[in-house]
């Protein structure tokens, strides 16, 4: 199973082979290695193949000599941008060094009283460690036979001693989601008894409504964005919650220096990346076609998988004899693998469109 | 006083100013000036005026397409690297977003029983706002009529409730410092009754040693490293943790995403900063060539000073009749002003030469 380390591992070897035969390459680029500079196929991470855009890395290349300089007259600017953008005010932004920062306060704001979080199973699960060394016990209520999130179910979850519910919609790693009006139904009947975090970061690709507008008028909500996914800027380590003033000012008092983990580079990136809506949009249609060409190779190889609105797709690979990430990685593609529903599942980050060729043909292959 | 919003409300003034007279410059350019785009000189914040080195930039902008891959292959690398200079292992290394967020994982770290920390007055404070939230009420020690830690008080202060002593050395604002024996002694003697964080900002000035040797074998010992001062990273926001190995584990488990709050771009500056030691034996050597022509200024205006070890230098201004802040900001230099010791005290950040010729010649004309 293609886990950090297996990755880490392969990235050693390359460099080892490259010292071997003589080439006294790059260090940055042999240790750091895409598609481009190593030949491996990076389809495990819900990465943006495509980012970030040329207008943003033109910003990030005119921000570099003021890495000098602490961004904190640069994130109010910033800020009103992302206010701006969103049609609310600066008072409800926080910043965070990616959204993991701003899923980790809140995570903080509500460990004072020990007690439990409602997540989905399968969900976004990165935090789960962090919020388990705050005191905070996970209960995880499986998906609907649709494998979209059971929000019946998860509200019955909520008891005396739930802190908060955590819901990704679109939802990681199956790609489906819920419709807004049943979601936010489900969010105000939490918030009446815990804080809800929205974790919002597939939306674009779905051009799902944020829940924004309930955020900022109800404290116990927060809206997690990122411009990990469709900005192409996962390596930079940004986003930003979406709340209440009052709420904002909670999450704020837990950071060492609100608002001030992102580097000036970052800040320049994520302001030229929010202006460039072009880009966003050529993206989410690439992702479409390359969603269709993989349904398309799953249909033909009689592989199940479950539609999806985000840049991801999970299929089953129970008919697959083998060790199925491992013939993938033979073909310099990695992609996530895990146990689900009582059964294998993978999911596939969707590439390039070229990528997702070489992907489907590899499928083919070996499926 | 310059706070950080008349900084700010004079880059909004600057911005409106150039838009009124026709010029359509660069947004970016006028949000973030530098002293060479809009002309203010920032020796307010201790940031280094040189940085980054020219081969740091250079391994930035390399970095940039590389933005939209999440970092955690890569920061293995900067941390196997960070200890090989350090002569210790990956394991006792962390990494966060500016050594603010070590800070802030120590405090949380410590808070899970409320209780009090010491510290010196006056010291570094930003994170004191977060560690009050925590719970933690903050003692403050005064320094010695020499204006150092009073590590005798500071010692005598540690009781059945302190959770953690913070100890910054060298010691901003004053820029003075305690010899490596006594602080050692210190350290050891107060890590028998709780933790101890030791902020090493500063050291690379003063050519003091690490307490790393201490720290990696002492689980109550926290020392903390930042890529701000001089390196020239203070907008990159990189630091890290030198620990023993129970210890970071224990801090990495209160990260959303251990390690990962540090972009690709930082990370590849962090790199070539640490190789670029040229560049760090350079700003140290124009920091004292700085410090020689402000003692010089002071000594003839006769304005008291601190000796400083470090890139700042603090000075008595209660015989300068007026707003000294706003005289000085009339000619484009900001500074921090502050009370302390019963008086009016300045602490000016050393910037270019060329900048603190003009700094000289403003006082002058004020003083």
């Amino acid at each position: 199973m293609p886990q950090p380390n297996s990755r880490r591992n392969w990235l050693k070897n390359s460099a080892a082979v490259l010292a071997g035969i003589g080439i006294a390459p790059n260090l940055w680029a042999i240790d750091y290695p895409s598609k481009n500079s190593a030949g491996i196929i990076l389809l495990n991470s819900n990465e943006n193949a495509y980012g970030p855009s040329a207008a943003t890395k033109r910003a990030m290349a005119d921000a570099l000599s003021n890495s000098n300089r602490y961004p904190d007259d640069q994130i109010p600017v910033l800020k009103k941008q992302l206010a701006d953008f969103w049609d609310v005010g600066s008072e409800h932004i926080l910043m965070g060094a990616g959204s993991s920062e701003i899923l980790g306060l809140t995570f903080l704001m509500v460990s004072g009283t020990k007690g439990n979080i409602i997540s989905a199973q399968p969900s976004y699960s990165v935090w789960n460690g962090q919020a388990e060394s705050f005191g905070l016990k996970i209960n995880r209520v499986p998906l609907t036979n649709k494998k979209t999130l059971d929000l019946g179910g998860m509200l019955s979850a909520v008891d005396e001693h739930t802190r908060l519910v955590y819901v990704c919609n679109p939802n990681n790693p199956t790609g489906t989601f819920v419709e807004d009006a049943p979601l936010r139904n489900f969010v105000e009947e939490c918030s009446k008894k815990c804080m809800v975090l929205v974790d919002e970061a597939y939306t674009e690709f779905a051009e799902l409504p944020s829940l924004k507008d309930l955020a900022i008028k109800n404290p116990n909500v927060v809206v997690a964005k990122t411009f990990s996914k469709i900005y192409g800027l996962a390596g930079a380590r940004i986003g930003y919650a979406i709340a209440h003033p009052d709420t904002i000012k909670k999450l704020s008092n837990l950071q060492a220096w609100p608002n001030v983990s992102t580097s000036m580079v970052t800040a320049a990136a994520a302001s030229a990346a929010l202006k460039d809506q072009a880009f966003v949009k050529d993206c989410r249609n690439k992702t479409m076609q390359a969603k269709e060409m993989c349904y398309k190779t799953f249909s033909e190889l009689q592989l199940e998988s479950i539609p999806s609105v985000t840049s991801f797709v999970m299929f089953n690979i129970d008919k697959i004899g083998g060790d199925f990430s491992k013939q993938l990685l033979e073909k310099n593609i990695m992609v996530q693998y895990r146990e689900h529903f009582a059964g294998k599942w993978c999911r596939v980050s969707m590439g390039t469109i070229e990528e997702m060729e070489v992907f489907c043909k590899a499928l083919k292959s070996i499926g």
